[in-house]
C-alpha cells in the first residue's frame, strides 16, 4: 500500500507541477507579459491545464484511489495521509465529471476574455467584454450540468471555493447580517462624518511602496520566499511553499490603495508561507477555502492593520515617510480617516461597514445570471440599480461599476460570497486569539507580530487544505461559520468612531 | 492526409505550449524568482519537459510522421508543410533515442546547478558547483552514448544547436582562423593603445538603460511584442512570435556592458519576433539554428553597433544623455574606444578581434571534458593556463574565470563554437546586404534600418527553423560557412583603427 500511496503522490506531484506552471503563466499575464502575447499566452493556459486535468482524472488515479480506500480507514484520520486520500477522493469525484476539453476551451476562453475586460475596463466600453461574458456565463451553466442534479445551479460553482458550502446556507447568512449592516450605516449616516482629506493628497508611489514593504516584514512575509510586483488587480499566488508572491496597484493620490492591498495580499501570502512543507506539491497544499483565505487577508488588512493598537506603532514611521501630508494629523485622527465609513463605488476600496453589500450585490447578479431570469447585456443596468439600492450610489460609467473587478473575465463566478465568509470567519478567529494570547494588543503596539503568527501558524497555515473550511473553524472555535462575532466587531468599532 | 497533417499539428502545438512554459519558468527564474523558489522550479520544469518529451516521442507522432513520408513528397521541398514533416521527422529520430525520465531528471540537475553556480560565482567558491558539474559531464557522456555510433561524442551536443553540423567541421575552421586572429591581435599589440577611459567612468543605469532602449526601437524591436528585464546573465527567449523578451545587465562603471548587451539580444529577439506567424506552435518556430541566431545577434550588436556609420548617428544623443563624461569626446576617439582591442577576462565584454579565441578555448575544454581527457577538479587551472596561452592573460579568480558563464550550469556543452560560427556567418551576410543595399552605410548613419530589416526579414527571419543552417547560408550567400569575409572584415576594421 506504501507503493500505491507512494504512486498516487508521484501523479499528484506532476499535476500539482502543472498547476504551479500555469499559476505563473497567469502571473506573468497580470504583471509583466506584453500586449502580443495574449493569444499565444491562451494556448498555452489551455494546454497545460487540460494536460493537468487529464492526468488527474485518469483511470491509474481513479484505480490508485479505490485501492487505497481501506487503507485509509486504518490511518489516524487527521494524519496527512488520510486527508490526502480523502481530498484527492473528492477532487477526482468531481473532476471526472468534466471533460478535458472542456477545462482547456475554458481557459482559452477566460485568457482572451481577461484582455477583453482590461480593455472595455480602459475604454469604458462594456459591449466590448459583453460576448466574452455571456460566453463565459454558458460554459460556466454547462459546468453545473456536470454536476446534475444539484439543490441550486450555483453550488457546484460555490463548492470550487468552499467545499461542502451550499447557496442556501450562504443566503441564509447573507439575509441576516444584511439588514443589521444597513442598519448600521444608516446610523452611521445620521452622525458627523469624519475627515479622511488627508488621505487624498499626493503620495510618493515609490515611498508607498517601501511603506507597505516594511509593514509586512514585520507581519512576518517571507522575502527570501517571495516578491511583490504591480498588477492591474492585486493578487496572490504560489509556485509551492517557497515561492509564494503578492501584487498590489499604487494611487499616487489616494494612501490607502496600496498600503491596504498589500497588507490584504500579505495576509494570503503569509497563509500560503506557512503551509507545512510537506504537503507541497499535494492538493492539500493551499489554502483551505477562499473563506478561510479571507479570513487571514482580512485579518491582516482590518482587525491588524484598521485597528488603533497598529497605528500606535506605525504611525510615528509613517508621518516620519510623508512629513508634508502628514505633519498636522494626529494619531486619532489618522485612524478615523482610515476606517471612515461612508458607501462608495468600488469593492476593494470599500469600509468595513459597507464591504458585505458589494459582495451581496455580486453573490445576487451572479445567481441570477446562472439561473437565467437577468442577461449579461442587462448587467450594467441590474448593477447600477443594485448599488443605488444598497448603497444609494450609482456608478457614473461603468468601469467603476460592473467592470470594477477581474472575476468574472476570469470565468469565476461562485467566489464573491467567500469575502463576506472570510470578514465573519476572521472575526471568530480573532475573538479566541484575544482569548489565548492576552498580551496581544500590547504586542501590536510595539510591533510585535509573532506570536500571533505562531498562533495562525499552528491552528491555520500548516493544516493547508487538510480539513474543510466548516471543520477547520469548528475545530478551532468550536463552532461553524456565524456572523455574531464579526456583528458585534462592527458596532463596537464604528459604535467608538462614530458615537453611535 | 490533410487530416492525419492536422493531427500531428495539434500534438506538435500542445508540445510548443509545454517548451513555452518551461522557457517562462526558466526566463521567471533569472529574471524574479526569490530564492525560495528554486527547488520547486527544478520539480517544474522537469515535469514540463518530461511531459513535453513523452508526448513528442510517443507511438502516436510515429506513425503520423510514417503515414506522411510519401505526403511529404508530394509538396513543394520548401513548403511550411514539407518543411515541417522533415525538420518533425527528424527531431522525432533523435528525441526518440533520449528516455523521459534522463530529460526530467537532466532538467532538474540543471535547475540546481543553475542555483549553485549562482553562489559559486558570487563567493568565487569553485569547489561548491564542482559535483554539480561533474554530474552534467557524466550525464552529458550518457546523452551522447544515446546517440553512438559516432564520429566524436562531441557530435550529438554540437548537433543539437547546429543542426548537421560535426565536430571535425568546426575544428577544421578553427584550425584556419586561430592563428591569423593571432597575428592581428599580435599586430595591434605593437601598437600605440587607443583610449577608452571614457567608457569607464559612472554612468547612471537608469539613462544606460534607456538609451540602449531608444536603440533598438530604432532597430526594429517590436515593444508590444517584447520587452526587457534585468538578469545576471543576458539571454532571448520567446514565448510566441507576439511575445520575445530580451534581458540585459547594468555596470555603472562600465558603458559598454549594458549597451552592447542590450543591442545583442535585440538582435535574437528580433529574429524571432520576425519568423512567420504561421510557424508558430510548430517545430519551425524558432531560429535556423544558433550560430544562424548569433550571425543576427552580432550583427546587430557589432557590425551595426560598433561600426563608425551607426556612432554618426547615435553619438550627438549618447553625448546629450552622458554630457559629463562624453562632453569632451569626439565621435572618432569614441568609435575608436568602443573597438579597442585588449585580450581581457571577460568572454561577453571581449572586443571583436579576440572574442573567437575566448569560444576556442571553451570548445576545447568541452572537447576534452566529454572525451575524460580533462576531470572537472582540474578544469579551473586549465582555464587558467588556456588564458594564459591563447591571450596572455591570467583570471585572478575563478568568478572571472571558469565560473563566468550560464552555460555549463545549464547543462549546455556544444554551444560555444555557435558563437565564433555567428561571426563568420554575420559577415557572410554583410557583404551580400551590402551588394544588396548601395545605400546601406548612409541609411545607417541616418538612423534608418528599415531596408535592412526588411532584407535579413525576407532572407533570414521568415523562414524560422526551416531549413539547415548551412542550406540557409548557401541559399542566400551562395556558399556555405566560411571565414573569409569575417577575417577581411576584422584586418579592414582594425587594421584603420590601429593603423596596421
Amino acid at each position: 500500500m506504501k507503493e500505491k500511496l507512494a504512486q498516487l503522490k508521484k501523479i499528484l506531484a506532476e499535476v500539482s507541477d502543472l498547476h504551479s506552471a500555469t499559476a505563473l503563466l497567469e502571473w506573468d499575464q497580470q504583471t509583466y507579459m506584453p500586449p502580443g502575447g495574449v493569444s499565444a499566452r491562451g494556448n498555452q493556459m489551455g494546454t497545460l491545464s487540460s494536460l493537468g486535468h487529464a492526468r488527474f482524472v485518469s483511470e491509474e488515479v481513479g484505480s490508485l484511489l479505490e485501492e487505497l480506500k481501506s487503507f485509509r480507514e486504518s490511518l489516524d484520520p487527521e494524519s496527512d495521509d488520510a486527508c490526502l486520500i480523502e481530498v484527492t477522493q473528492r477532487d477526482y469525484q468531481k473532476q471526472t465529471k468534466v471533460p478535458s476539453d472542456y477545462v482547456a476551451d475554458f481557459t482559452r476562453i477566460t485568457v482572451m476574455a481577461h484582455g477583453a475586460w482590461e480593455e472595455a475596463r480602459q475604454n469604458d466600453d462594456f459591449p466590448h467584454f459583453q460576448p466574452h461574458l455571456e460566453k463565459i456565463v454558458e460554459m460556466r451553466r454547462q459546468y453545473a450540468d456536470f454536476f446534475a442534479p444539484f439543490e441550486h445551479v450555483y453550488d457546484p460553482l460555490l463548492d470550487d471555493f468552499e467545499p461542502g458550502m451550499k447557496t442556501a446556507e450562504v443566503q441564509k447568512i447573507f439575509a441576516d447580517i444584511r439588514p443589521k449592516q444597513v442598519e448600521l450605516i444608516e446610523a452611521i449616516s445620521e452622525k458627523p462624518q469624519v475627515d479622511d482629506s488627508f488621505l487624498h493628497l499626493k503620495y510618493d508611489g515609490g515611498k508607498q511602496w517601501k511603506f507597505g514593504e516594511a509593514v509586512i516584514t514585520k507581519y512576518g512575509y517571507d522575502w527570501n520566499r517571495g516578491r511583490q510586483d504591480k498588477a492591474a488587480h492585486p493578487f496572490t499566488t504560489n509556485f509551492g511553499v517557497g515561492d509564494v508572491r503578492i501584487t498590489t496597484r499604487v494611487d499616487e493620490n489616494f494612501l490607502n490603495t496600496a498600503l491596504f492591498g498589500t497588507l490584504h495580499e500579505a495576509g494570503h501570502a503569509i497563509y500560503e508561507q506557512g503551509v507545512s512543507p510537506d504537503l507541497e506539491r499535494t492538493p492539500l497544499g493551499g489554502g483551505a477555502s477562499l473563506a478561510i483565505h479571507e479570513s487571514q487577508s482580512r485579518m491582516y488588512e482590518n482587525l491588524l492593520g484598521r485597528s488603533y493598537d497598529f497605528w500606535v506603532h506605525f504611525y510615528p514611521s509613517l508621518q516620519d515617510t510623508f512629513k508634508t501630508q502628514l505633519g498636522n494629523v494626529d494619531l486619532e485622527t489618522f485612524y478615523k480617516g482610515v476606517n471612515k465609513v461612508e458607501p462608495s463605488l468600488i469593492r476593494v476600496e470599500a469600509d468595513e461597514a459597507t464591504y458585505n453589500l458589494h459582495v451581496m450585490l455580486r453573490m445576487e447578479l451572479e445567481i441570477e445570471l446562472m439561473e437565467g431570469t437577468l442577461q449579461v447585456a442587462d448587467l450594467p443596468t441590474a448593477w447600477n440599480d443594485r448599488m443605488d439600492d444598497y448603497l444609494g450610489v450609482i456608478p457614473p460609467n461603468d468601469a467603476d461599476g460592473v467592470l470594477q473587478d477581474v472575476h468574472w473575465a476570469g470565468g469565476v463566478l461562485g467566489y464573491f460570497p467567500t469575502y463576506s465568509l472570510g470578514n465573519l470567519v476572521s472575526n471568530q478567529l480573532w475573538e479566541k486569539i484575544k482569548q489565548d494570547i492576552p498580551g496581544l494588543s500590547g504586542q501590536i503596539q510595539s510591533g510585535d507580530f509573532s506570536e500571533l503568527l505562531s498562533w495562525l501558524h499552528e491552528n491555520v497555515h500548516q493544516h493547508g487544505s487538510k480539513f474543510k473550511p466548516q471543520v477547520l473553524v469548528k475545530r478551532i472555535v468550536g463552532e461553524e461559520i456565524n456572523p455574531e462575532p464579526y456583528l458585534k466587531y462592527l458596532n463596537e468599532k464604528f459604535g467608538a468612531i462614530y458615537q453611535l
